[in-house]
């Protein structure tokens, strides 16, 4: 059972505090491991993939070739139930409308002393997503992690996911298809990321690596920052779920269980101004609970991580959802907006008694890979600015020179950098 | 001396790869030492910040205390030289006004299924800027950190600044007042990453930290990641210069120089079509550099670092600078534009003639915070952007939500995770 925590008692500050303090991460030390592949792969290439897969997913891509046939997608494709795979296509295309609308502008433009200024947006080349096998491997984030890069202009979108036992998922392969992958490799663990960021004989390497996967996965993508740009490290998931005593209790139970039933250590926390509202809740948790085949998971998550907190005045909510920084927040108000304006931190928000955040894991169109961990304080979702980079630049005439020339030789003396300021000084006595 | 390259040599392919792999990092292993310096912060607090004050910058915060006053301050900046001060304020306002081009816009909007989405930005509610002390504390680094931070709208702007024998540099205070910084502390190294990223007695947490820094800075940069932000980690600079035989050698010469004089692992790179050119640069290298205050630094860094390549044709250029991806770029030709629309990557780019870096680095307005070691393959300079995050929302009404839930449904289903169709499937129902 979840903990209550009451905001008019008199130590309710410790809790909250010890509350924003707790540590769900469980780390596992794998770097020298992971070191020890990444070091494999830039030196056997593909025979280290070879022998790595057949070692951890029991399957011979010797024999199969790395690279995923246009064949075994369709042969695939062909297995999937077509109710999921119009499902699928409705995600893909709601995604990829939302995503459109981030495209950045490029500015250029002249100033009052006629130096042209500006930033251009361009692509990535290529983009690499992990995708992890087994239970984790949810076709819903290959459209969130894939769709972004495509709209980006990204030319190759590079996937790779470990088919052990040499089974191929046929939703992540669809889902694929629709989100615009051009290549997919069958390969996993901490050898897929560093073929992705190294490249191999047959996997040319990419310059931004996405994607979620486990201690090891993470800890690859680490070592590889820097020669490759990475996407955030994820955490355990989180929902915060303000509530009045307006909701149907049920509704906002199985909300709640939506994020616990991920992971033992997700954390799903209510906040509601209703005493008896947060008991009626929980009852209707524990009712969910017992008719779901999650159940394991999520009561682990609910009983070990849950919270209830109980306000005075939701309008005095803003202040404890700033604080927490949740990756997800519903706001199941009569007025939603009035409370959105104050809150400055949380990944991605819910608006309303009618918008449970499930939808927006599928088919609403903003990304579902977002900031955890109280994260959300200096980051936001995953998006299409992540797979393209600015470059800035500059154009003086021989008069704008004239015009700010001086101040950058002054500066440049200033800071005994005496090369920089000649490279300023040759142009303007040239005029005189 | 720097290395020629001649694109026509049969083993130009291998020796241009060969550029492309080289290291120029030094980088040592301090994580242990960084780490424990982390661990006293998060421990002792202030106590520690007086310690290690005490014992590497010869100075006693304990009696001065940890932030310096505003009479700390203007008796600083009543020392400066008054054309610096000048210099100073022009750079900020033209700083001021690019980057005020950067803020993003609200995206708000209700699609054909009536379900309202969008995303809003907000700036960080703190953010930390690292000064090194000594030789590398430039008043310029302080106002293209500073500045972008102040345009997103952060409320606090905390630096920390180093002030080895109680030194206090009146060009970096003044930079601070003029970028808007709010509060200044006179600590530095790891410490005062730490201090910023933990918080202390005296000095409150921050929520993203910039700032260049010595590899004991890095490192805690690297290790506080995920408890605040991080901008990326800075390495030693490079500078790409295309110039055709109409330059004048001299100035070209600087440019190259203007880089190298940074560090003697910096990278200056001349790509020309005209051998003779490139000899004639070379010459006005040697020329430059005998009357340079920085000679010692810029020559280690032009002989082992600095290359000449020939190329037939300019035209066939942006190949290699798209492989090299260079922190900075100089298009010295006739109609730059024609080469610049082949440019995928590169951090900042200089266009014509008239347009030395080094004006870049102080007035022009972009950011010189840049990518560098390749890193402008996936990133950008310093930008309003780091500043801020973004937050999705998402309403549905209950007529939206029947148009899109049920594609939410299937897919939850199919992913194994009853609770999130569930948290669907209970508001449908609800309108039969």
């Amino acid at each position: 059972m979840a903990r209550r925590l009451d905001a008019k008692a008199d130590d309710f500050e410790t809790q909250f505090a010890d509350l924003l303090a707790e540590r769900r991460d469980t780390t596992a030390d794998v770097a020298d491991s992971v070191s020890e592949i990444l070091s494999r792969i830039r030196t056997e290439g593909d025979r280290a993939l070879h022998d790595l897969t057949h070692r951890f997913d029991r399957f011979d891509t010797g024999q199969s070739g790395l690279a995923l046939s246009s064949a075994d997608i369709a042969a695939a494709e062909g297995t999937l139930d077509s109710k999921v795979r119009e499902a699928l296509a409705q995600a893909a295309d709601r995604i990829r409308a939302f995503h459109t609308r981030q495209q950045p502008d490029t500015l250029d433009y002249v100033d009052d002393t006629g130096t042209r200024l500006g930033q251009r947006w361009r692509p990535v080349d290529a983009a690499g997503l992990y995708v992890p096998g087994g239970r984790a491997s949810y076709p819903s984030s290959v459209l969130m992690n894939a769709i972004p890069a495509s709209v980006a202009g990204v030319e190759r979108v590079v996937m790779t996911v470990p088919t052990p036992d040499g089974v191929i998922n046929p939703a992540v392969v669809t889902a694929a298809r629709l989100a615009g992958v051009t290549e997919i490799y069958r390969v996993g663990g901490a050898q897929a990321v560093g073929a992705l960021a190294f490249g191999t004989e047959t996997i040319r390497p990419v310059d931004m690596i996405v994607g979620p996967g486990n201690a090891y996965v993470a800890e690859a993508k680490r070592q590889v920052f820097g020669t490759v740009g990475i996407d955030t490290i994820a955490g355990p998931s989180e929902i915060l779920v303000v509530a009045d005593g307006a909701n149907d209790p049920a509704w906002i139970a199985a909300d709640l269980l939506s994020q616990a039933e991920h992971d033992p250590v997700a954390q799903s926390i209510l906040i509601t101004d209703d005493p008896a509202f947060a008991t009626a809740v929980e009852a209707a948790v524990e009712t969910h609970l017992s008719t779901l085949s999650s159940e394991a998971v999520a009561r682990a998550s609910w009983d070990d991580f849950g919270y209830s907190i109980v306000l005075p005045d939701l309008r005095d909510a803003a202040d404890l959802i700033n604080r927490l920084a949740p990756e997800h927040l519903e706001l199941a108000v009569a007025q939603p907006d009035d409370l959105f304006a104050d809150i400055r931190n949380a990944g991605a928000v819910f608006l309303g008694r009618h918008t449970p955040e499930a939808i927006g894991d599928y088919v609403a169109g903003p990304n579902h890979v977002l900031p955890t961990g109280r994260a959300a304080r200096f980051s936001g979702g995953l998006s299409v600015y992540d797979f393209m980079k600015r470059t800035s630049f500059v154009a003086c005439t021989s008069d704008s020179l004239q015009a700010i020339g001086p101040a950058a030789i002054t500066l440049a003396r200033a800071e005994g950098l005496p090369a920089h300021a000649l490279s300023v000084a040759l142009r303007l006595e040239d005029r005189e």
